[in-house]
């Protein structure tokens, strides 16, 4: 009989229903789990939101005080879908409470409040777990065994992006995530933390980085009505300065000797979800993209000469997780799986008393390799993650 | 305060739990309906299997009995899941108590029992729909728009196929899909039948076709165990002769005098999920797999000399369906969404009290062909589908 | 030594140009051949294009009368690159001087006439190759080498296109590839042989055959000036009916039991170069097109579950003629180095006194599969190819 | 009447005969040139192989010492194909005795060379050449002027790599091309240069730059016999340390503000030719990669919304060089058709009496911004081009 977590959700927007929703999916399509949700309580500032919403989810109430969240004995998993800034106040008054923590990335704005997280959270022995959740792609879950079992050889080589465009337009209004306080940095925190994420998974923990930053539109009108990533203003509202990154690139050192560079964009022309990384090894080499997200593209140098070439691999029941959503290869899944394999990672972990993948210090590693690009843009040199 | 629709599901396999999981979904995903499902009952002839679903899936009660469910006035919609062949019974008896029914696809083995559904379904003034739920996708609606619009011209070719390859394998055992009786043709019905569907929704009606049929593996193990598509055979059991087609090929001619070549085949070494249609006009062209489902090949002949060529578009939210999935263009649908689209147009479909795409009159089309292939294939020549 | 040829070229069009540059192309990509051209004698009927060219090819002299060309004793090879309908007569002329014969392609208009010079070849025992350029591409060699040696196992399949789509235009001229008594068959016989060519090479003889014909667009103008493939009219010319079809597909059956289709239009909005095959077996399939000439697409059913994909394979140097362009994987060949392979093996084929590949007899069955499939458009019914 | 040019070739390797190849090919072609090439004289320090090629190619006569051509009065133009350490000495002399230079690319090891070369050959005013003949492709040549006609908008990102993979075994022989002396670095200014020049002649001039190398097999063997790119060892022969980088990355700022990415490896697994470029601007984009080099990825932000995506453009004869090769859109060129439209260049820059396109001061800038990198490695930090 699997055992049931009770969820606070914290944070009603369109992440807070994600997340409910993948949870009640996970153990459909999965058709058992070593632990089951229960939808407890929805908390949201906005408290018409958060009764609407819980009513419609399926949550046996709601609240406007996360603390109630936090405070509530009942409460299993506190489950984090607010914006950056709040993630270390919440997440430390829950794990202070020896609450199970399910944030979204990113774990905080700033590395030393990750850390201060990472901390709490081994200390306390819980479950934790960051929302990279492009990483439970059974397609990249393969290429992780690929690369640990040796299959790819010595790594030498990482290269990743992460493009997107729909704030190409200038007339795009002004929002949260151009605020420094609220979002931290720009692109390289928002979308290039995703390939950060990538390249610590795949290629391993990250020793040194040097970078340079660049915003192409200075400021943004401020929207009269509407919010969210796609609000756009009328054209004659007031503006508002930028304050952080529209463009990051930048080159890294692995610990183990391999070569990286990153590089995203939230206004790069014509990239809709161009999230990508290519791993290089001695024996065989790996690409993926996210517009793709079904597929990966695997070469072993091992081949006889006159058939060396890139495979077109297609999601197949030989990778981990996909095997629950169809017996057969060539079934695409969505995004919106890959957060169903993100809530069967949390049941599974917490269900099978073992630590979830990625967790909080995983969440710390990237923040602190943001900060290292971001100080290293600053002050033009090469900056090592050991220093932030 | 939109409709409730009290869902009366027969059949428990793997269908039946995916459009119980849709319907929910449907609601979920989109936020509001103008009908909402209630799980009233679930029915399967395996009765434990019946009884563990319906916990599962949070139907209300369970049966083994299909006339139960068909008989229970409570019920709003039938939703058929069964196999092939005890669709028509169950539909009609459906159709005669005024329900509306949702028909998994193909309609029925042969035309004339379609053609008696649909009649029936006519004079009942119901609602029906018939799964062919890759149609639903947003990127075919998007196409389908573009030819009524006229944007692709004068439609003078089309090409499609549907490809797969999990019986390439003769080790695979015999199942339910390699009996004429149950099954009724092989790849020509089965996965056939879903470009057909396609070339009549996107071209129009077909005029006449001729086509061949070949089984390359004659016979099959029968399975000491296991079921389903991937059912293997130990090596040492007794064979049975397959009576169905592994292959069918066949040429069309439109209505509207347009050109078409249908392909399929089961045992196409290499092709997974090779759905895919090409659509030639005079204006234009587009192209289409499943196996990349989230994206469209279209091409412009307006478009300037030197920039001609085929563009790659990934789902946007200006194609229909696709916005309450994502705000920004490139985020990936998977096989999954694509049935929660179907169950979403079953409830707007009831919910405005209007016909729902496509019907079962559609659905008689694909199978009126089907038929008018098979006798093309016996008899060697040109079969108009009027003759069947 | 290598041995002198003696080359008369009949035709100095675009396409006799083309054979005097890849003759001597020939010979310095290879650094030597078993025999060497010498340009001796270039005919055209228009005297001052057979001067010019003549002057600019380096041949030694030139004339407008092809049986000077025939009738000279020095001459070795006679080169015949004139329009489809003076083949016949010349190349007979050719033949019965015992002249090695190198025609382009299509070896005549009527499988008659190609069976009558098949046999004159064949009696002559003189070297013949017909002009089926694509079929040189190192890439297609190495697939009929995988057929041959067993690794694709039973071939079951063949689908091929030829789509181009330069006469999608209305407005583009009436040319003698629209005259019914210059070109014979209009696709079918252009740019259908070609595919008729991947057929026979790759699968074997053609049993069996069932198409349609269609010209969708009735009439030309008469251009007033400018001629060749992209002439285009004013607009306010004469028009002139079109005499053979625009597109055609049909079924095949060849005599191994593999099944077949074929597909090919000059009105194929979008499709600029689109000549592809693709051939299933039951251990591995293949797929290529023209359009990206130096890839390969291969499939092997024996891959691992987890790592099955179709692989693009680059040109590489263990292909068959390609080391000679390139001591790397990779290096793209173009359209013209198909021609310079083709030259290749006229000139190895007379100098170890071989027959070359393709020879008339291949061009002969192309030419009845031709015919077959125009008798079977008419006939409304399958034809064998031992009926014509 | 065009003016006869004599040529004096220095170097009858791989790359001299390609030249003269080229050269010839260029005049077929293209059927007129406003200059045409003479063949006088061959040069190699091995006679025996300058003999050999000279008689093959067609050269009037042959020469052990580079400078007989060079002091010969009767030469026109001299081609130079030596290895990259000889370039300065020979082209200074060649271009003090008001020789045309047409010289393979890089222009010199050390940017301070290739700067006295530009001042040598700007004072003489003579036509100077550099074999950047990738820059020549017709596609790249349309990108080029896409961008100067303001059609991207204002460029704020390049991304360019340019990987091969035939250095990755370990066991390839020690050759020239690991030795500093002789080639300079090694990935950076083999391979990486060619990325240079695609970066300059899109987006323009570089300010800074910021990289780092690494040489992943520190050691060869020395080949017991053959040579070039792809000798190998037998594996019992005595090994030498490589003296220059097998992998570069760097990033760059230009000094219109764009930031850029450019890497480049010899021993990227799987990489062939794996020269890519993307330019993203503020209304557009393209993409480029070599391995499919009749081929541009373009996109337009103005497209209407549903209709955003890359389009798959093939070569077209309204790009620029394009439709000397063939009058329809789609007909692939290959790697020597590169070299063909190089030699094009300069004989109608000769001809028509202005400079060519990429000249000697091009050449000096890659120049720069390789030493700029290679300064920046070692000493860790941003580098100005005018540093150096």
């Amino acid at each position: 009989m699997p055992r049931t977590l009770r969820i606070g959700t914290i944070g009603a927007g369109w992440m807070g229903t994600a997340h409910a929703v993948a949870l009640r999916q996970a153990v459909l399509v999965f058709g058992s789990a070593p632990a089951v949700p229960e939808f407890h309580v929805l908390c949201d500032k906005r408290t018409d939101v958060a009764a609407a919403e819980a009513r419609r989810l399926g949550f046996a109430r709601w609240t406007g005080d996360w603390r109630e969240v936090v405070d509530d004995p009942a409460v299993d998993v506190v489950d984090l879908t607010t914006t950056n800034e709040s993630h270390p106040e919440i997440a430390l008054a829950a794990l202070a409470r020896g609450k199970h923590v399910w944030c979204e990335k990113p774990l905080a704005n700033a590395a030393a409040d990750a850390l201060a997280m990472t901390r709490a959270a081994e200390a306390a022995g819980v479950v934790t777990l960051v929302g990279y959740n492009y990483l439970r792609n059974p397609a990249i879950a393969y290429v992780r065994e690929l690369i640990r079992a040796g299959e790819l050889g010595e790594i030498t080589l990482f290269r990743g992006t992460f493009d997107i465009d729909h704030m190409a337009d200038p007339g795009m209004a002004f929002s949260w995530r151009h605020d420094r306080a609220l979002a931290g940095t720009g692109a390289l925190g928002d979308t290039g933390s995703h390939v950060l994420a990538f390249a610590l998974a795949l290629v391993g923990d990250i020793d040194q980085v040097v970078g340079h930053l660049a915003t192409f539109i200075p400021e943004r009108p401020v929207a009269s009505s509407g919010s969210g990533q796609t609000a756009r203003a009328r054209g004659d509202e007031p503006r508002r300065a930028v304050e952080n990154d529209d463009v990051c690139q930048f080159l890294l050192r692995f610990r183990n000797g391999a070569m990286g560079v990153i590089e995203t964009s939230r206004i790069a022309t014509g990239r809709k979800l161009w999230l990508t990384f290519e791993v290089q090894g001695s024996k065989g080499s790996a690409f993926f993209t996210q517009e793709r997200m079904s597929e990966i593209q695997l070469y072993r140098a091992a081949d006889p000469p006159a058939e060396r070439g890139w495979k077109t691999v297609l999601l197949h029941p030989a990778h981990p997780g996909y095997a629950a959503f169809s017996p057969i290869q060539g079934n695409a899944l969505g995004y919106a799986d890959l957060k169903v394999l993100e809530a069967r990672e949390l049941l599974c972990a917490i269900g099978e008393g073992r630590p979830a993948d990625p967790d909080f210090r995983f969440g710390w590693k990237v923040a602190q390799a943001v900060d290292a690009v971001e100080r290293s843009a600053k002050e033009r040199r090469w900056v090592a993650t050991a220093e932030v």
